[in-house]
């Protein structure tokens, strides 16, 4: 990953990069797919199910829940993204999932996926919950194969 | 939008929060449709064109281009999100609207609308090209309509 | 400030960027002694008097606490900063003062102060309380003193 | 580290947080003096070997420099800070360490230490160059000295 980030890097100083590739995307798939350990950061049991029954259709992992409380991260500027580094701070994992508000209060929700370093791999929005009710679970449901599918992982 | 946020984290803190509120939705929508004045964060004039478009059809505002060159932020951890910053930085406006990489390259993209203080007010994300093939300003289009569908401005 | 930053990143894009410059440290300095408002981003008052009484010796502001827990913002990757941040987020202001955790636990202490878009400014630093054992009201008095002090702001 | 981390966050969380801890502070110094592979966030050959020097006082690491140019981190918010992100994602190690501007132009440097998955361990400040005449070697060599006794590690 390092290295397929640092030849981008050096694309866009140089102003010859020209959007992402297919080995770039490819690599987003293998890490997802690959991945031995996920925490998903929630402490909900029920959303945390929805999570791990679509992430064991993809891939063979150990999945655990995150047993401290994520709703502080509303208090940053992107929750959704904040929930994500706790998780990645207080746990060694390959993959982290988290689920929480995008930005402000009345911004909607975010479903991020990030890797071993904290780094951004793929995500999925919703409309805020006032705009379209729908089932919380069923929503999540949907945000994660929103999120599979936008890097090329069908389910 | 301070007293918004500043309830809304107390509802945090308290655990008394249940999601998005209308109100907090309908301030979203009052900062966006009110803005006298928004930035661009593209130095790109076909992108500017199709993002000024839309926003004039739903609000009354001066909206101009930035003209620094904004893809060096492709080397943060967050392009889109950071070509916003770079715009709330060296810009005074009502709104900041972005649009670039998601997260590691490979990712994806994203358009994010900022307020004048650089708070995410909402966005939307598009598969990686090399995913899904479609003209990019056609994209730009769908991308800027969902972000304001989201939070309830249909257009 | 706007246009100096935009200056500034346009002088790092062309490589002609040779360190700061005496009318940048003058804008900050500026932007400090005129500030008519100021947020502390502490809700104990002993701290909060400490501040207060420097700052009241270089500006003619308003000066108030935060009355919402920061405590939370220790479960961030910065907590001082992101203590900042809520304030900002929370609140209208000229400038925005938070004293926290630099980093990971053990990190010890920053005090940041912000603008009113949440750009910094200047910091300090002091060890972790662990190492260097002082009364911390007289160590957040060094630390505003040695912040303001970088940015030629003597006291 | 991680589990360390998740005490830190249960202990602000229940509100029985008492600033740092001696075993906290321990781990910090054990990561920096065990670490085995060293990344410095610059392409400057004379201050790259000011930080070598150094750091092979303490540690018996591999140290390298980062061989892209991280000039435009200076187009964020955090120059320093983005810098060491940018050799976090490019390169694997157990510490990174960058120099770079604080925040705002005008607002000095910050040197700053980062474990491999970017989290804080330590840093420290110097003023603006235009308030503080130094040599910038002499300067640098200040800052990590003070950023490594402010965890406990004198040299």
């Amino acid at each position: 990953m390092e290295e397929i980030i640092k030849n981008a890097f050096i694309e866009s100083i140089n102003n010859t990069r020209r959007g992402d590739k297919r080995e770039e995307v490819k690599k987003i798939q293998e890490k997802i797919i690959n991945a031995k350990k996920i925490v998903v950061a929630t402490n909900n049991q029920k959303k945390f199910k929805v999570i791990r029954d679509i992430m064991l259709r993809i891939c063979n992992a150990e999945i655990k829940m995150l047993n401290i409380d994520t709703r502080f991260a509303d208090l940053t500027r992107m929750p959704a993204l904040n929930k994500g580094l706790m998780a990645v701070d207080t746990e060694k994992a390959d993959l982290y999932i988290a689920r929480g508000r995008l930005g402000v209060p009345g911004s909607g929700s975010m479903l991020i996926i990030l890797d071993e370093k904290g780094r951004v791999l793929t995500a999925a929005l919703s409309p805020s919950s006032v705009i379209h009710k729908e089932d919380i679970e069923e929503r999540i449901k949907k945000e994660l194969i929103e999120a599979l599918k936008r890097i090329g992982i069908d389910i």
